[in-house]
């Protein structure tokens, strides 16, 4: 078997070029003046990003299918009609303002796969199936990942369904205007296997020299609010020894969970909002919201933090005489992949002779929720500054074929078996 | 002259009971729901309280004239019609959710003081004016004290009349639209002493248990931004030693401002705003920025204060490495008040047995301009809780009759010189 699957990776080969090109096409749709794309979940952009790659698919020679969430599955058989399928992909929606990589990089690399298979007239096992999963940003239906977490369980499609955007319109609504309400039948019902090519979105692979990330795992998040209540006064005639600043109690629980992290290895703590009330330059402000975003590889290692979090707050309100609420609203609990996918991953890096770092997925991704399902995988290419969900977000060609590559030699080894 | 002086203090008395009944009249005026006031400046609110002055005072015997600002000004002539007048006022604008004693107590005390030497059919050598200066807060009209400003030099009448609420209405606009636009000549030209009551809006008097507060000077302020960039970034992948965090960085600038009031006594200093970019629970601050707010007796420890403001953020930056830029936009400088008046109110507050405390106030107040031009001096009564600008506010009844009948002590002293 293994030599067999050694002789199918060397008849397929990326067409780096035609990668490239793909990747670049794509980047039209919803292209901003700098250079990024703005190609937000169910608009026009995602439909015209969407059609041209139902036109690719079925060029390819892919079955093309749309579920009720509007995500679309390009199926390529193989011998076994009735084995489950070996399924890549990613997502084709953007942030605002994104880069031409983050998602579309893992569509347009299981594209090539299929388009490379078909080149070399080569047969697979199991059939091979190429998925481009909607809204997986959540920045204009909230929460991210909202289709895959449907298909696995994570949501109800009525969750899906009613999620607005800002203007007030549905999830529902603009699926069924753009063109994509696909049928339930339609839905992932079962993987072999999952593996999803993606950027890193951070500097790690770049800052190591490693040419290809082998993902273990996506890590544990928890979010949460800490609301702090002090007292509101005059900046001018209120004495130093009075006041119940809750700007300053704020900035102690940020500086605390800087250092929480030095003391708790491998966890990441975030504050990225924090809201003043009054917000006036001569008021001592008197309530301040917080949010803690936390990150790490175990649930232990999670709970640490969050109580950790929780006793910072409570020494914050008594030393500073404030209130401090601190409380979770939501948690994706760590996600280790399966052994099998990074084995093939891994063997797949390493017969192509890429230098491979092992790291874990500080970020969401649709793999996520498939893995809680079925085994799946990662790869990971780097990201120039570890800049991503930003117009200037960059990754080589070079970087896009190795993973490409090491995407098709993954496929062909879970498909062979 | 001290004995006739104390003879005059002595026959003319603060009705306490009219008022309070005036100070709840004007609080009708404007009223919210929770009980505080409403009533921007030249706003209808603020045009039916001046012709309830006006009526009053006209009842009061004085001539009343309008200036080119809309400050009115209530004349009780001496004996002398040559000399300079004693005036004392404040002002009728809130805050929009304000109370019933910030501003207006100063203006119906001294219309009490005016009452009450009428009724005692008392003669004093110089003329006594009652001033209600326009547009004290500055909340609809940036900036505060603009129309004593204008009168004192440090505005022009042009810029006054340009200054915009949020509505696009301009100062000029509204002024002549509530019919209190009146002559450039009416303008206080000069004072042989100007004198303010009003309520501390801190807790100084409440906590030392002093019932009266001779204000000695209005403590110097400097307001400036302080614009923290680092880098924005995904708060999953990016790992903790290669964060440019904004908002820790502005976190140690806002307590290093705490920590500069321990190490630089007489000082305050308040962050009130911090405003985040991007601001979203999973991306690290890319920038912050905060406003801050100094403040202290002398020029030179202000100056002190704000050299030490720019080292901590020298500090920060090279420590954090981020950029910060600290600007001052606006300074007041300190200014003490003329120990004539300072001595007057303290010899009328002896006299009533009434127990004082020397402070300095906070807060800016007409009588900071005025006092550039003119002999001026402040006395303040407690503020319970330390509460201002607040519906909430409150100053008792016993307190308000206290604060009057040393204005009314203080303006008989000097209004006899």
């Amino acid at each position: 078997m293994a030599l067999s699957t050694r002789r199918m990776a060397t008849t397929a080969v990326i067409n780096g070029e035609r990668l490239w090109s793909a990747l670049m096409a794509m980047a039209e749709i919803g292209r901003t003046p700098a250079g990024g794309v703005r190609r937000l979940a169910l608009s026009d952009e995602d439909r015209r990003a969407r059609d041209l790659l139902v036109e690719w698919l079925r060029e390819a020679g892919c079955a093309v299918r749309v579920d009720d969430l509007g995500n679309i599955y390009g199926r390529r058989d193989g011998d076994d009609a009735g084995a489950t399928a070996v399924v890549c992909g990613s997502h084709l929606d953007t942030v605002p303002t994104g880069g031409r990589f983050d998602g579309v990089l893992g569509v347009l690399a299981a594209l090539e796969a299929v388009r490379a298979m078909r080149d070399a007239d080569l047969r697979t096992h199991r059939p091979v199936e190429v998925v481009c999963w909607t809204n997986e940003e959540g920045v204009r239906f909230a929460p991210a990942m909202l289709a895959s977490g449907v298909v696995c369980g994570r949501f109800t499609v009525d969750e899906a369904y009613a999620a607005r955007d800002q203007d007030g319109r549905t999830f529902g609504e603009e699926l069924r205007r753009i063109g994509y309400l696909g049928k339930p039948e339609h839905r992932m019902r079962s993987a072999a296997a999952y593996v999803e090519l993606h950027v890193e979105q951070g500097p790690t692979l770049e800052e190591e020299g490693a040419q290809v990330g082998i993902v273990e795992g996506v890590e544990g998040i928890s979010w949460g609010w800490a609301d702090v209540t002090g007292r509101a006064a005059h900046a001018g005639p209120t004495p130093v020894g009075d006041r119940r600043d809750a700007l300053v109690a704020a900035s102690r629980i940020v500086l605390a969970l800087r250092a929480l992290c030095a003391e708790l290895p491998g966890v990441r703590a975030t504050v990225g909002r924090c809201e003043v009330v009054p917000n006036a330059i001569n008021v001592i402000p008197g309530a301040v919201r917080l949010s803690t975003d936390l990150r790490a590889r175990t649930a232990d290692l999670l709970a640490t933090a969050s109580r950790r979090l929780e006793e910072v707050c409570a020494a914050v309100a008594r030393d500073d005489r404030v209130e401090v609420r601190a409380r979770e609203f939501w948690q994706s609990p760590p996600t280790p992949f399966h052994p099998a996918v990074l084995s093939a991953v891994a063997d797949a890096a390493r017969d192509l002779g890429h230098t491979t770092l092992r790291l874990w997925a500080g970020a969401g991704h649709d793999a996520k929720y498939v893995a809680d399902r079925h085994p799946a995988g990662m790869i990971f290419v780097p990201s120039s500054g570890g800049l991503s969900h930003n117009e200037a977000e960059w990754t080589s060609k070079d970087d896009c074929v190795r993973g490409a590559s090491v995407l098709l030699g993954a496929v062909l080894r879970l498909a062979a078996a």
